[in-house]
């Protein structure tokens, strides 16, 4: 698909015809303003945190002279409808999960987190030494969008369930959200999935519109409030081992930047993902402790349960096969994780058992 | 221990009289080049890596501004002569690994790495949020540095050996190289322990001044050539986890930085740990398989000879107590890593026991 039939097209609806006024304008006396539409609501703990990351260092490395006018979820445009505002240039970027678009394409999906995919640092690994950075930038030539990843939120949590989950088939008719390629992955487990933004998720499992969702972890989940209404929380899940999000830039906007600029935008963008996921990963630990204290059972899906994750999750990721793209990165994806993951287990991983072990921990 | 009476007493040889002629030169047309020497040889992986990229980002961020001029061992002072020198004036700032000045203070230990301490991961969520950045700064008001991590090497191996390592009674006077706190740890099990700079290591085992040594990891150490001169090499090491790298300037020269390049190096020393620990990680594994075409035999210690690390560990850890800062940053850092880990045990590491259990991997 190029540029042009996407935007044709595309269900940009309504926020299409505000393009016009408000894109790229060039450097003012020097300074640019680079409006930024978020996902998130503002202080949504990990996603805005991330977010804000990114805005206080570009501003500063900058001298102030290249600035991030951040807009939330209705202030521009809705919480899904970003990438669609910056790719028209209604809005100059975006900070949000990219698989949030994997129905503009579906190769997106790997730029977030794929089922059976890598952790935080597998990801990381891939995009700056294993091809996924340029294929990013490929994908985004199409939708006119340079990206980079800025922001993590680490092994995202199974999620909040009313009831336990005995055996893959108590997924059948719930209704569940997830987005990406994992929810998919739930439908085929007969799950009701639907993806609804962060800032709508606790009045819709309130509501009982929801019987479940995943979020992300520990430190959002408490944040968002989830242990209210909901009391059984499965800590690992197998569709997002270590989300990555996306800063996007409209790619005119980005190419009108001057070098040091653009360099200030791909460094704040990897200092972003460092100094948000150690964040998010310090705190989760005490949050999963108080989420204890209110009441809440922490458990882990059996090895039944993963089994059928994992039966699903092949089919889901072999019916994306057909597109090219899709293929070449899936390609480079497993190439990168599979190496990255021969070493990992080794060290970090054989380190870590031992450590445990001697120190009497675990 | 103040800065005074650490000037008067250390060991600053001849190089401190060069500090006037050197030092600390204002902003000259509003551009300013910073003298970094390092501890590693041009072109050693992993380690000069990181110092490359913090050159590039500083440079390119600031616009040509702010540069670093890199010195390599030799080229102004020696490897491990680099802390004094900056202290000192002689230079802006090093790239080192700051366990290597555990003489000038035990707690440095802790900004590289310490044994049973905590992975990559666990020591940049304590640096950045549990407390370490703030210890680093306190550490360096008593030397007149600000200090940043600036890299990490990721889980060390256990090292190369010129024999298999049978039980912990093997290490006893083995002429063995390891810095920091591991090494004391090995000199408690009887091994004659040295502390040689990279640089000069392939030809201390190849003459056998050594028996065997520990460097990095695949990666730097295919790239250093000690598969030409050893054949055993252990995987997983009690002593590294997860090595941080410093980028240490001088206490002036920094605040002499105006708020724009303070910022940008503090984000620089961020992006480099990510850009140079994830290059690392996604290369070991490739490097491995080429060291076993090469005919080395990748082992694991037993669990005995973890038994005995641990031992020997808590004794070295212990006999540091004495010194105040170095309790106040152990307890810090323990807080930290327990929090930490409570959390990464079940998401990531429950994770990837599931997903290669069910991918049929490991």
């Amino acid at each position: 698909m190029d540029r042009r039939s996407f935007l044709k097209t595309s269900a940009l609806g309504g926020t299409a015809t505000a393009a016009a006024t408000l894109a790229a304008p060039a450097y003012a006396q020097g300074k640019r303003v680079l409006t930024m539409v978020q996902s998130w609501p503002r202080g949504f703990a990990v996603l805005d945190d991330a977010a804000t990351y990114l805005q206080e260092m570009v501003g500063a490395m900058s001298d102030g002279q290249l600035t991030i006018d951040k807009k939330a979820p209705g202030e521009l445009v809705g919480a899904l409808e970003v990438f669609d505002a910056v790719s028209s240039g209604q809005a100059d970027m975006y900070h949000s999960a990219d698989y949030y678009f994997i129905g503009q394409h579906p190769a997106y999906a790997y730029f977030t987190a794929v089922p059976f995919g890598g952790t935080a640092q597998e990801l990381t690994n891939w995009y700056h030494h294993g091809g996924g950075h340029e294929l990013h930038s490929e994908l985004g030539e199409i939708f006119n969008l340079k990206s980079f990843l800025a922001g993590n939120s680490g092994s995202q949590s199974g999620g909040w369930f009313r009831k336990e989950i005995g055996s893959a088939a108590d997924f059948n008719g719930l209704k569940f959200r997830m987005p990406g390629l994992g929810g998919k992955v739930l439908g085929k487990l007969g799950a009701s999935v639907q993806n609804i933004p962060g800032g709508e998720l606790y009045q819709a499992l309130s509501s009982g519109a929801l019987d479940g969702l995943e979020w992300v972890g520990p430190m959002a989940d408490e944040r968002a409030g989830f242990q209210e209404v909901a009391k059984v929380y499965y800590a690992a899940g197998f569709h997002e081992p270590g989300s990555g999000l996306t800063a996007g830039m409209n790619l005119d906007v980005y190419n009108d930047l001057s070098p040091q600029h653009q360099a200030i935008i791909s460094n704040a963008a990897m200092a972003t993902t460092h100094l948000q996921l150690s964040e998010t990963l310090a705190n989760n630990g005490a949050a999963l402790a108080r989420l204890q204290s209110q009441g809440v059972k922490v458990l882990q899906f059996s090895d039944d349960v993963w089994d059928a994750f994992g039966k699903a999750s092949a089919e889901v990721m072999d019916e994306n096969m057909g597109d090219e793209i899709f293929a070449k990165t899936r390609k480079s994806f497993e190439e990168s994780m599979a190496a990255s993951s021969s070493w990992i287990g080794k060290s970090d991983g054989f380190y870590v058992a031992q450590r445990d072990r001697v120190l009497g921990n675990g």
